[in-house]
């Protein structure tokens, strides 16, 4: 038996798996690593939480045929090349190559939305479908498109850069700098950015105060929820407005490049859901053109934190992508 | 030698050509059809323009080998039907069949911003590109999506409606009823309303009032060129508005799949270009993800008023193409 390692590598975390040939996940390492972003030390935590998936997966190192990586960043995939990682501070950094030398197995790179889209492409709620695009709402906003069997990774490599289409020209700044990006007004950042907005400048009053007081710097979308289910006005406010941006980039894809299915998915998917996905839904069949638009399936991950490592381990078992994998050379 | 002909039917005329084998033009005949869109008119017009193109060409009727209409429409392409055409006021119209019927020639029908992509891909500006987008900017707006040698219609024949992609969320009224729309600021009916907005709200001048005294009803392009040629405020600022909202759209279209690729075309481009062309290029910079957006080619359309006519029939002159046609089935 064949088995391959998936690393999903965050700003925050390493999730680390092994599959075998038939996709089925043998075991799930999850480590921390928040505030310490040294490349070493990073390239020394996904050694650890390789060699412990393997262990926990009782097989043989010697079995493992190939290592996939997702990352937060844009990738080359022909150099395996990390482009930049602003959550990491990281610059082309030939990540592949480096982990390649500690581990000496074939090594692929890839972004973190690519392979989760791939991931529910794959194995889990976008099976069988054709063309397709994922969107992941997290603390920021990330995407993958896929068509034909093809991973469109776009000339240089800015596909799935979703967060930061504009959906509100001159509107709210966005933290790369331009103004009115999906991100900036969707995501964890975006939505606390405006209950920040609605408490100082107009005074409103939120129960955040009392669920995660330290919430203007950094809240989890569970307290979001505590919020939203106490009836918390202005936390209401900012997810219908995330919503209603999430539904507006979805009928602009539909209207853009008419794709069979939108995936979502990402944590505050995950946890907030129930809220916005009928939200977002309602925009979706306001702003889609007509011809169909309630044809358009909506799906909701179900992969969950195994999608982006799952998608990279699966993409590497495969014979025909082969020729991606870094070897040495 | 074989021939085929190309009709491209606007909302205010019909526009025929009959090219040979190698894609050469041999002839062209344009007739305004202002005003009258019944539909047996239309028709009658359409075998009269092409009657007239074969005339024109010197050729022999029965050497045409398939004739392609593009159309101000979705179409669905499987069952050949024109989907809604405002500009026409006509729904669910089998036209391909009614042509056949009149003409007894293989017929296909396909939306015009596709097939004036699709010209531009294989005889104009974007020969040799694998992955384009066109953008064209007129009375409305419309698009056309290519990738790997295939026209992306969309599962629901929504591709291409970055007319109505949303730029600007809440934001001025589109005549497709959302708010926001691409087409509501960026087309001419949108640039139109802006400068009555400016005029009837604000009380600002316009010199179109000399230029074209009935403007706020109906302007050709080339007379908002004229004005903007003298300086004229409100023109400028309806111009450097427009520029900026088709700007961060090419933007969005790189952020989301990343193209190779925009191709700007229409009759705003045509006639406003020259002011037009750097706005959008220095916002396409700008609102484009790094990675290469620098990269990105931003190509003007170089078969102007022949691109959508020459693109559908050139279409129907490939072999591999044929099981598109209808032909009495």
């Amino acid at each position: 038996m064949h088995y391959f390692a998936g690393i999903d590598l965050g700003g925050t975390k390493i999730y680390t798996i092994i599959i075998d040939e038939s996709g089925k996940i043998l075991s799930r390492i999850k480590v921390k690593i928040a505030g310490n972003i040294n490349l070493n030390f990073i390239v020394d935590s996904i050694v650890k939480t390789y060699k412990d998936a393997i262990a926990e997966a009782k097989i043989d190192e010697k079995d493992i045929k190939a290592i996939g990586m997702a990352v937060p960043s844009a990738v080359n995939i022909e150099t395996q090349t990390l482009v930049h990682a602003p959550n990491l501070g990281w610059k082309n950094v030939p990540l592949s190559k480096i982990v390649y030398e500690k581990l000496n197995k074939p090594v692929f790179m890839d972004n973190d939305a690519n392979m989760g889209t791939y991931g529910e492409y794959a194995l889990g709620v976008a099976k069988g479908l054709k063309h397709i695009y994922g969107i992941f709402v997290g603390t920021g906003i990330g995407g993958g498109y896929i068509i034909n069997d093809e991973i469109i990774r776009g000339d240089n490599f800015t596909t799935g850069e979703i967060g930061h289409t504009i959906v509100k020209m001159d509107g709210p700044k966005c933290n790369c700098g331009r103004k009115g990006c999906l991100e900036a007004i969707a995501s964890k950042v975006g939505i606390v950015k405006y209950i920040r907005k609605r408490v100082e400048k107009k005074n409103e009053k939120t129960i955040l105060d009392q669920i995660s007081p330290n919430w203007s710097k950094s809240v989890g979308s569970s307290s979001l929820y505590k919020a939203l289910a106490k009836g918390d006005r202005v936390v209401t406010k900012a997810l219908n407005r995330s919503g209603k941006a999430i539904g507006i980039a979805s009928a602009n894809i539909v209207n853009l490049i008419g794709v069979e299915g939108i995936i979502l998915g990402g944590g505050v998917i995950e946890e907030l859901g129930d809220f916005l996905v009928p939200i977002i839904r309602k925009n979706l069949m306001e702003y889609s053109m007509a011809n169909g638009a309630d044809k358009i399936k909506l799906l909701i991950s179900t992969l969950g934190d195994d999608a982006v490592a799952l998608g990279v381990a699966w993409f590497v078992s495969l014979e025909k992508n082969k020729s991606y994998l870094y070897n040495g050379q």
